[in-house]
């Protein structure tokens, strides 16, 4: 978690800070479903590489968005991600892109 | 304006396409106060150089989502940039950022 000199003062300035770019919505929104496997969050992001699901993983847990369980009792070892309790927050960002994309594809139609 | 070919089905996944980097949404915050001009959008937006500004502006501008605006009976010419109609419905994403952002902020400020 980052501490509270490293923020912006803005909170939109905040929250780009922590998901502005092209991945982490997507693994937000799709971790917004449930935990999951790492094989298979990989699965579910087209065009997602493994270095950058890692990297992007590794950021959101590091932010407090995301956390990575070990199930270390299980053959084979099964590690699972999940959003905490402030990733879960995300669900009126991820929901207002999907209503503003909805939008955009609906107008880019029309043309 | 990208073609209905060139973007990605999932809804989230077009607008992380067209918005989704550090900039954009500052931007888009911005300018949701009204129209403004390159060097008062370059002065709102911190340790934004002017080569991404210009970059991005021009993005968002190919993407619809805001006009620039050439007042070339003015002396100096005055250039304004605004949200369309499109870039207006951003709001509730923005909204929505910040409403996490400022969340965010009071949780890293209790630890």
């Amino acid at each position: 978690m980052l501490t509270k000199e490293e923020l912006p003062d803005c909170p939109v300035a905040t929250a780009v800070n922590l998901i502005g770019n092209k991945w982490k919505p997507l693994i937000i929104r799709n971790l917004l479903q449930g935990a999951q496997r790492y094989k298979y969050l990989e699965y579910g992001i087209k065009g997602i590489s493994s270095k950058v699901l890692t990297e992007n993983l590794k950021q959101l847990e590091n932010a407090g968005l995301v956390k990575r369980e070990v199930f270390s009792d299980e053959i084979p070892i099964r590690v699972e991600y999940s959003l905490t309790e402030l990733g879960e927050k995300m669900r009126p960002v991820i929901n207002a892109l999907a209503d503003w994309g909805t939008a955009y594809k609906k107008e880019v139609c029309k043309n």
